[in-house]
């Protein structure tokens, strides 16, 4: 196994939404807000047509390295019902291991409502309905071990159980050969979590991903170059996206810059992060140096941002070439 | 009320498929086939990821003309599912008046799945489910007559208490001033039922909709000609959709073509037909010339195959000025 991801597993209902309608609902544009099933519903009631299609991070990534012809598998909770069945076969339909036992509690899949603004920015509230019950014992330890990397979304932080499950798999990744990858997920998720993270990424984590704010909010730092400096040589590599700017790739004696990819026109930026992570980590599986790993990360965020949603609808391995 | 339409309310999940997939899987490009739950579990099984939306053909026509800004209605059957509720909120969330009841059998939301292949022309594959349970009892006699029009599908006679249904909606709009307009539906769907549509057209139908292999299936004719000399008059008038040919429009006295509007490129044609009808049928109701009306249908349509998906991304009233 290349990769194996661990996260929230949500389906991504879409929609169309102008800034006024963020302003009347009280959203931060670009963020994540965790929302209760009735506020969830209530959400659902103000948004107009939309679209399901799976997400949640980890698995769009997951999903990212299946399509760059990468050997993956995912641990997630879903339920037993529609929108789980219809996780559960994309995931499969890519050819991803993905036996995590749905949840039989009642509770609804997890789902991600996103109000997609015309400037194609995205912004996001969770209701994590099933993925909240993810637990330790979901955790299969042979896979975690036969795996190059494991992959944990820092948004798997806030379920409690999740949490546990998330250090017991870095724990059985520390006891083998597999390498742990985190990406730090939203600058609220952040906020939330900052001291958690901390102490993860000191003592487990060798690949860390982050967008510009979400570094800054780790780090408490004033800008970007003093939040790299605060972060050089805590992971092996730290991979920083910073949207047209591309992404920055620093290790303890290294700083490589990434080009962004041209993009006739971004549609919805969701995803962008995730599917980064994706080029980056399956080029890091092939033994791919720093550069040719940001630049298929680069590749993967231009195909996801020129579309509706947060997984991949051509062919990666195709446009890596 | 403008418009009530009267189809089966399906959800489309929507996946890519080559040719050779099609092959392999016996499937007809450009038809529509029935499927059973067992049929369709197997084929969901044999597809790659893919995305969720609200389709029915009738339905996408009342969401396309609300897209107009017309006053529109639905009735059709879904159940008390996810994929229901996700039905429901599409068409609620256009402002459309859609008050069926769901079915609660234990049969899911009916569902097609659509494979669009790399043409963009899109072979679907239905699981009537619940909407197979509409019956004559869920047609409100009050919505039908407040109506200019009501807009019955030709797949909806596939289901025996839904046919029922469709001729005692018929039969209401012919005890007020409410015209009826039936579309054809699918070439398939001509060869069933094409006895039953004979005996509609000629009682009760006001406006035909119908592609060109549909209108000569229906009239049994070598050619397209013979075709609409053979069914001029039947009804008053004739809307014929000839892909990127435009359309043709056919009176009594008047024979009316119209040209295609201009796409960039081609994404999925699932739904072009339901949203020409959505402009015709508008057009009409606002009392426009039927050259006009023959545009706005290929507005329509030609937002509706330049992405993936059946329901406008667009607000149509804009595109149409």
């Amino acid at each position: 196994m290349d990769v194996v991801g661990i996260g929230n597993a949500l389906v991504d209902v879409l929609s169309h939404a102008d800034d006024a309608t963020l302003d009347k609902l009280n959203l931060v544009k670009g963020t994540m807000h965790l929302v209760s099933q009735e506020q969830a519903e209530n959400l659902y009631k103000g948004i107009g047509p939309a679209t399901e299609m799976s997400g949640g991070s980890a698995a769009n990534t997951i999903a990212g390295i299946a399509s760059f012809g990468g050997r993956a598998a995912y641990i997630g909770k879903v339920a037993n019902d529609q929108l789980g069945a219809v996780f559960s076969h994309d995931m499969k339909s890519q050819g991803i291991t993905f036996n995590t036992q749905p949840h039989e509690g009642g509770i609804a899949t997890g789902c991600c409502l996103v109000l997609v603004t015309p400037d194609g920015e995205r912004t996001m509230n969770t209701f994590l309905g099933a993925s909240n019950a993810l637990a330790a014992h979901d955790i299969d330890a042979n896979l975690i071990q036969s795996a190059q990397y494991i992959y944990l979304e820092g948004y798997l932080f806030d379920p409690p159980a999740a949490k546990e499950a998330f250090f017991a798999a870095a724990e059985m990744a520390r006891n083998s050969r597999t390498r742990v990858a985190l990406t730090l997920s939203d600058l609220f998720c952040v906020g939330r979590h900052r001291d958690d993270f901390e102490r993860l990424i000191r003592t487990h984590v060798d690949v860390l991903f982050a967008n510009e704010q979400e570094l800054i909010a780790q780090y408490q730092a004033p800008d970007l170059q003093t939040a790299i400096t605060a972060a050089r040589g805590s992971a092996d590599i730290l991979a920083v996206t910073r949207s047209e700017k591309g992404a920055v790739i620093i290790t303890k004696d290294e700083t490589i810059e990434v080009a962004a990819q041209k993009v006739k026109k971004v549609v919805d930026t969701t995803g962008a992060g995730d599917l980064f992570a994706s080029g980056f980590l399956y080029g890091l599986t092939q033994g791919m140096d720093l550069a040719e790993c940001g630049r298929l990360g680069t590749v993967a965020a231009a195909e996801i941002i020129s579309h509706l949603g947060a997984r991949p609808q051509q062919q990666l391995a195709r446009l890596a070439a």
